[in-house]
C-alpha cells in the first residue's frame, strides 16, 4: 500500500490492502540475506540524516519541541538504525544452538537438533507523541522489528501526522533503494484504523508507547483475539528517586539542578521524568530547587490535548491535602490553544503522600514533580515496595562510597520494581546500547519480558524454531555447518552423562 | 504452607497462606548463590531417582501408563533437573551485557550500564495429565522456574493426585536438605483454587500444559488481571507429517511402522502425536499400517474423562463423509470405567478433509490418526498454510538426498507454522537439550516466544534489569568486574562511532 497521501483516517479498503501488502512484504523481506537487510537499514539511517533540515522543521511546527532536541533525536534515530544493522549482521541475537547427534545420550539416542530464531510476521506499531522520531515511524519499535525480518505497519500519532507521512515516504524509498520490498514499512492514520488492524489475523505482534489507558485497551484487543498475539506496550512510569541523608548534606545544589533539569527538559514530557524525589529534609533543598526552576524558560507542550490533561493533573496535585509549593510554575494557553509551561515542584510528607494516594501517586505527564520528606532511610525499601509496584526506572542518590544495609536493600528493591536502576543519575536520556533495559513490571509495560530500547528490543519480534535431523541443503544457511559466521552454542555428544556434575563440583562460581 | 495432606480442593485460607509463603520463599530462594540453587536441584533429582519404585507404582495405578514408560519419564525428569542445575551454574542464561562508560559515545557521554536477568517472582504451574512426572510437580515448568530463582506453586492434576502429593513431599524435603526455603515448592489441589490463585497479585507468572479450552480460560484470567502477568500455556497440536512420493516408493513398510508406533505409544496421549500423515497414494501404505496397528496391544487411557472424550472424537471422525477405515481399532470400557484402546487409523482425500474441516481437523487426544491422500507435492506448502496455522511440530519424510523446490518450500512453511521441524522422524519423544523448541504459533501455545522443554525454558521466568553507574559494592555479584565466571558481552568505549560499518562492509556473512 502506498502511504496515505491524506492524513485522514485510513479507510477499511486501504487497511485490507495494507494487511495484504504487509504479508507479501514480510515473505520477501524475511527471505533476504541478513546483509541485505542490514544495508537497507543503514540506507534508511542515511536518508533520515540527509533529510534532517526538512524533517526537523516539520517536527518543530507539529510538536513544539526545540530544534536542538529534535536534531539530537533524529541523530539518535539514525544511530539506532545503524546499530540494529550491525546486530543483524553479527547474528548473535539468533541465539543459535546446535545439539550434535548423540548415541550416548542419557535418555536414549539423541537426534541432531539445531535451533534458531525467525521473525514473527507483520508487526503493528502504535507510535508516541513525545518522540516524533525515536518512538515514531522510524523509531526503536520499527527498527527492531525490521531488523528481526518483520514487515512493519506504523499507526501514526495524530500529534505529528505530516512528519509521520513524510518520514514514511523517505524511509520507504531509502529501504527500497537497498533492495527491500516496497511495503516493508507502511503508515496508517486513525485510532479506529489501528484497533481494526490489531485484530487482523495477518498482524502477528503489536507494539505501543503511550498512555496507560490506550495501552491497556490495545493490549486487551491483542489478548482477546481468537489467535492471541504478543503485544508490547510501554505505558506509564513515575521513576522515583531516593536521596540519602549523606548525599543531601554533601551538595544539595547540584542535586537540585540535576533534578529540575530532568523534570523540565522538553516540558517534562518523558516517560522517564522523575516524578518523585525522596529527601530526608525538604528545607535543605527547597530553595535550590526553586532557584533552578526559576531559570527554566517557558516550553510549549506537544499538543492542546496533552496541555489540557496536564492542567487537570497539576490542579489536582496542587489541591491535595498536605502539599506545599516549592516552585509554582506556570501554564499559559496561547491563541492556537497550545499550552506553555514552566516547572511546578511541590513537596509533601511521606505520611501525606500515603494518605492521599492516587491523585498524588499517579503519573503526571508534564513538568511537575513531587519532593517527599522521609524520616528514616531504613523505611525506604518498604516505601518503594508499597508505592511503586512497577516503573521503567528507579534511582538512588548517595555518596560514591556509601555502604549501608539500607542503601543495599533499596537498590535491591528498585531492581525488583523497575527495569533500570540509576546511581547518582537522572533517568531521562535513555542510551541506545546493548545493555539498555527500557521496560518494567506493570504498569510500566504490558510485558515485562521485553525492552523497547537497546539491541535486546529485537527479541520481541522473534520466535524460535528447531530443526531435527534436517539435511544441510534443507536447513536455513545460518544452521548449516561451515556456512555462517553467526556464533553458535554447540552441545557435543556425550555431555549429558555429566549433567549436574558442574553444579555439584566444589569450585567457586558467580 | 505444608502440602495439603488431603487431596480435596485447597481451601481459601490455605491459598492465602500459600501465596504468602511463596512470596517469602521467593525472597529467600532468589537471594541464594547460584551454586546453592543448583545443588538443591541436583538433590531433588537424586531424591526422585531414590524414590522411583514407590513413585512409579503410584503413577502406574493412577494413570494406567506402563512401568517402562514411567521409569523412563522419571529418569527424564531427574535429568532435566540436573541439566537446569548446570544452566544455573554456567549463567549464560542471564545474557549479561556490560556497556563500558564511553565519553566518545556518538550521542553524548555514555554511562556505565550493566544488564542481567532476575527471576520474575512466584510462579503458578498447572500440570498435565499425560506426563505425571515430566510435566507435573517436578517437571519442566517447575524445574525451569526454580532454576530461574522463582518459587513455584503447582496446581496438581486431578488425574494423579496422590502422586502429586507424594512427589511434592519428596522434592520439598530434598530441596530443603540442600538449603532451599521450605516453601519454594508448594502443591495445591482443585481447578477453582488454581483459578483463584492465578488472580492473586503475589503470583507473577503462570504456566500450563493441557487442553485448548482450559488453557484459553486461564490465559484470559492472567490477561484480564489489573496487573497483567505472563502466562505460558501449551495447548493443542496435530503435528502433520508429509511424505514425498519418492520416500513412499522407497519403503512404505518402515514408514508405516514408525507412524503407527508414534500414534499408539502411551495410547496416543501425547501433544506431539502425529495426527495427520499426507501421502500421495494411500493404497501403497494402507496394508502396512493395518498390519502394524494389528500388533499394538491394548492400552489403558489416563482416566475415564479422557476416554470419554476420545470416544466422542473417534465416533465423530468415523462418521465424517469421505472417511475410510484403515485400522478400526477398539475402545473397551472396563468395570472401573477405564477405557482401553488400540489404534484407529482412517484415510481421507485432501478434498474431503478440506470440505469437512473442524470435525476432522481438530486434535483427537488418543490413538487416532488420519492418512490424507494428496495429488501433487507442489500443493503441500499451501495445504499446510491453510489447514495447520500453529503446531508444536511438523514433519517431512523424504529421501536423504531429495532436493526439490517443493520440498524446500514445505520445510520453510513448516518452520513458519510450528516450533520444531523434523526430517524422517516422528515427533513423539522430545529431547531435553539446549536446542529443543517445544512451542509454536497459536493454538499450539499461548505465547510463541517460549519453549516449555529444553534449557531455553528458563527464559520464561526472567526479566531484565540494567544498572546505571552503580558502584561495584551495590551491584549483584554477577555484574561486578572480576568476581564472576558468568559469560558477558562487553561493549567497549568508542564502538558507537563504527555502528553501521559492519553492515556496509563487503565481506560475506551468513
Amino acid at each position: 500500500m502506498v502511504t496515505s497521501t491524506s492524513l485522514t483516517e485510513t479507510s477499511p479498503d486501504e487497511l485490507e490492502q495494507c494487511a495484504r501488502d504487509a504479508t507479501t512484504a514480510f515473505e520477501q523481506w524475511s527471505a533476504l540475506p541478513a546483509r541485505t537487510r542490514a544495508r537497507a537499514l543503514v540506507g534508511a539511517a542515511d536518508a533520515l540524516v540527509d533529510a534532517a533540515d526538512e524533517l526537523v522543521a516539520i517536527a518543530a511546527a507539529e510538536t513544539g519541541l526545540t530544534e536542538v532536541r529534535l536534531r539530537g533525536e533524529l541523530r539518535r534515530t539514525a544511530v539506532q538504525l545503524r546499530l540494529f544493522a550491525d546486530v543483524v549482521v553479527e547474528g548473535d541475537y539468533l541465539d543459535v544452538r546446535v545439539d550434535l547427534a548423540d548415541p550416548e545420550f542419557v535418555l536414549g539416542p539423541r537426534a541432531d537438533l539445531r535451533r534458531t530464531h525467525v521473525p514473527i510476521g507483520p508487526v503493528l506499531n502504535f507510535t508516541a507523541s513525545n518522540f516524533p522520531f525515536a518512538f515514531s515511524v522510524a523509531g526503536g519499535d520499527s527498527a527492531s522489528a525490521l531488523a528481526a525480518g518483520c514487515s512493519v505497519i506504523v499507526k501514526a500519532h495524530p500529534g505529528h501526522p505530516e512528519l509521520s507521512r513524510r518520514t514514511g515516504e523517505i524511509v520507504r524509498a531509502a529501504l527500497a533503494r537497498r533492495g527491500a520490498p516496497a511495503d516493508v514499512l507502511q503508515v496508517i492514520f486513525g485510532q479506529a484504523a489501528g484497533v481494526t488492524l490489531l485484530g487482523d489475523p495477518r498482524v502477528r505482534a503489536g507494539a505501543f508507547t503511550g498512555s496507560l489507558r490506550a495501552g491497556r485497551l490495545l493490549a486487551d484487543v491483542a489478548a482477546s483475539r481468537s489467535d492471541r498475539i504478543p503485544f508490547y506496550g510501554e505505558l506509564g512510569s513515575v521513576n522515583p528517586q531516593f536521596v540519602t541523608r549523606a548525599r543531601l548534606a554533601d551538595d544539595a545544589t547540584s542535586l537540585a539542578e540535576g533534578y529540575v533539569a530532568s523534570v523540565s527538559m522538553s516540558a517534562g514530557q518523558f516517560c522517564t521524568k522523575p516524578g518523585f524525589l525522596f529527601v530526608p529534609d525538604v528545607a535543605a533543598i527547597a530553595s535550590s530547587i526553586a532557584s533552578a526552576a526559576a531559570l527554566v524558560a517557558e516550553h510549549r507542550m506537544l499538543n492542546p490535548h496533552i496541555a489540557a490533561s496536564y492542567q487537570r493533573r497539576r490542579e489536582a496535585v496542587l489541591e491535595c491535602v498536605g502539599v506545599d509549593v516549592i516552585a509554582l510554575g506556570s501554564l499559559r494557553v496561547d491563541g492556537d490553544g497550545h499550552g506553555w509551561t514552566t516547572p511546578t515542584i511541590v513537596s509533601v510528607s511521606l505520611a501525606a503522600l500515603e494518605s492521599v494516594g492516587g491523585p498524588l501517586l499517579d503519573e503526571c505527564f508534564g513538568p511537575l514533580s513531587v519532593v517527599v520528606a522521609y524520616e528514616r532511610e531504613s523505611e525506604l525499601p518498604d516505601v518503594a515496595r508499597r508505592l511503586f509496584p512497577g516503573n521503567l526506572t528507579g534511582g538512588v542518590h548517595a555518596l560514591a562510597d556509601e555502604s549501608t544495609p539500607e542503601l543495599a536493600a533499596l537498590v535491591d528493591v528498585l531492581a525488583r520494581l523497575s527495569g533500570r536502576v540509576l546511581f547518582n543519575g537522572w533517568p531521562t536520556g535513555v542510551a541506545v546500547t546493548p545493555a539498555m533495559q527500557h521496560g518494567g513490571p506493570w504498569p510500566a509495560t504490558t510485558s515485562d519480558a521485553g525492552t523497547s530500547v537497546g539491541t535486546a528490543a529485537i527479541q520481541r519480534f522473534l520466535r524460535a524454531v528447531s530443526y531435527q535431523n534436517v539435511p544441510a541443503h534443507l536447513l536455513p544457511p545460518v544452521l548449516r555447518d561451515g556456512e555462517s559466521s553467526v556464533p553458535r552454542r554447540v552441545s557435543p555428544a556425550g555431555e549429558s552423562t555429566t549433567w549436574g556434575a558442574r553444579a555439584s563440583a566444589d569450585q567457586p562460581s558467580q
